[in-house]
């Protein structure tokens, strides 16, 4: 069993390599709840709609979130109803912020929302929300303190960060099954996720950091910083916020209470040499996803380091190409 | 000022006749909400939408209900979730019932939220739902009590019935307005509507009826039956159902404590003499609506009965040619 802390784009990205090259069954993924936000008044989870559009093939690849091929007919008449567009609901996508509302209004929590709408849509992996406890990101500016969203969808992240919290963490459990999956995977991966405020909130669950140091298995991180740049996103900005450089150190740093491997750019192959140096085994791989080939490689790549002899060689790369080169089913 | 009780599709046809012929500003609705159900967890109001699309020029008139060029993609994903998908909610109609059900769970009223929407949509003419209190039309049958919806659009009225009630009615208000509003109107139009499940619940609301027969204009009801038939729909079944016959009779029983003036059909010009030596009002015309010009002729010619030298010739008739063989705005 393998378990995966994931949330944001690049997290999305990196499952949707991972289910071409194990089998969807052997995958439990832990997800950011902090982004979740109340979008004219449903219950929208953005990291485990990701990550269930990706595992179900709904995901819309282009834009990387949302489902494919979706249209915005609500959206446009919300407009005309003098309500909020910044967040970008299509219609389809619309029908899980629906029913996940519904189950959530007649009591249901999260995990269990989650559980059946991967049920209906034959998400075979297990997706579990970081916590059942509302979780939020706040993100404080000169004009505010934010939620993430508003800061990252609505603002287009151009105002300058003075922190990030995450507010009602201190009073959130863990939801059912995230220590245990921790605890006894055969690798934690953490995908390459802004470390802040995509990993950030589910580090601040109480509970799960001790569970990482306590893991049976490696914990592998892949980093989403390449040379002083993110990947993708405000990363960078965000780790400055929190005194971390926005290198692989910034990212090492971040996760050093229980890092066993990093996974960084072959661009950062001198940059590793500093950190092996300081006694983390750092590990060079092509990072950037740009196909589905890419996805695949890398994820091959990071189980191969994060399992070793665990998982046979065949088990790790072995899956027909064909399913790899497939676009979504 | 003119008050329409108004439910169903043969209100809304009624409606689209009537604001060709009068400025919306001089019309109050009074809508059935006996029809509202909760789909998908959203708040849905079946007829004051249909009279807010009416008013708004987004009715498709093709079907009689929701808005015209309308997509159905977020439907075909709850269908794909496993929900239900008998009524049917296009892709734009979701927006106002998202925004209702935002403004009831906010605690705002129906009323409050009908006029919100209303503004949002540039409605001039004034609605109301007869009530802000839950009234459920209920229809008994031999597979057991139905919602109203359930009965009529899930199972195409093929059940059965035994009788038919208004849950609620009795504990029920009227909704801020609808008294004065039938009390102190020039007329009183009874639209051509399902006089049991559609003007019914509105009957239903204590004091409704008291206030109809005190009204200071007349009342004056167009028939939806034609000879021994509807015009469309269950109203027969269901009029029988009530010990009432099926033709205009039938119609003018229902309403006779308050009724001034019954307009029915020109098919029906023999009944309407039985029901004049009785001592009723009948008055004769054209009342199916095919076209738009059907409408507008049957919203003058009811106007001229009930209002009769109140409001001017020309402001029954004399509204711009252009207007009423336009199609909606």
């Amino acid at each position: 069993m393998i378990c995966v802390l994931t949330g944001g784009t690049g997290g999305a990205k990196f499952v949707d390599g991972l289910r071409q090259v194990i089998p969807p069954e052997e995958i439990t993924l832990i997800v950011n709840t902090g982004d979740d936000l109340l979008w004219w008044g449903l219950y929208v989870s953005p990291d485990i709609d990701s990550i269930t559009y990706v595992l179900s093939g709904l995901l819309s690849r282009e834009r990387g979130w949302g489902v494919k091929g979706d249209t915005f007919l609500c959206l446009q008449a919300m407009g005309q109803l003098g309500e909020p567009t910044w967040f970008h609901t299509g219609d389809r996508d619309l029908a899980v912020h629906l029913l996940r509302s519904r189950l959530l209004a007649e009591g249901k929590t999260l995990s269990e929302a989650t559980s059946t709408i991967c049920d209906k849509l034959g998400v075979k992996a297990r997706i579990l929300p970081m916590s059942d406890s509302r979780v939020e990101t706040r993100v404080d500016t000169p004009s505010g303190e934010l939620s993430f969203e508003e800061y990252f969808v609505q603002r287009w992240y151009q105002d300058p960060v003075h922190s990030v919290r995450f507010a009602g963490a201190s009073d959130a459990e863990p939801a059912p099954g995230v220590i245990e999956a921790i605890v006894s995977a055969d690798a934690v991966l953490v995908a390459p996720s802004n470390p802040i405020t995509s990993i950030g909130p589910i580090l601040a669950v109480p509970g799960v950091r001790e569970a990482l140091r306590r893991a049976r298995g490696k914990v592998a991180a892949v980093s989403p910083i390449i040379g002083n740049a993110p990947v993708a996103g405000p990363a960078g900005i965000l780790m400055a916020a929190h005194g971390l450089p926005c290198s692989i150190a910034g990212v090492a740093k971040a996760y050093e209470d229980f890092l066993d491997v990093l996974i960084c750019d072959t661009k950062d192959a001198r940059a590793a040499e500093a950190l092996r140096a300081n006694g983390l085994r750092v590990e060079c791989a092509q990072t950037i996803m740009r196909s589905v080939e890419d996805k695949a490689a890398l994820a091959r790549t990071v189980l191969s380091f994060a399992v070793g002899g665990l998982l046979s060689e065949e088990r790790v790369s072995g899956r027909p190409a064909a399913r790899a080169a497939s676009d979504q089913p």
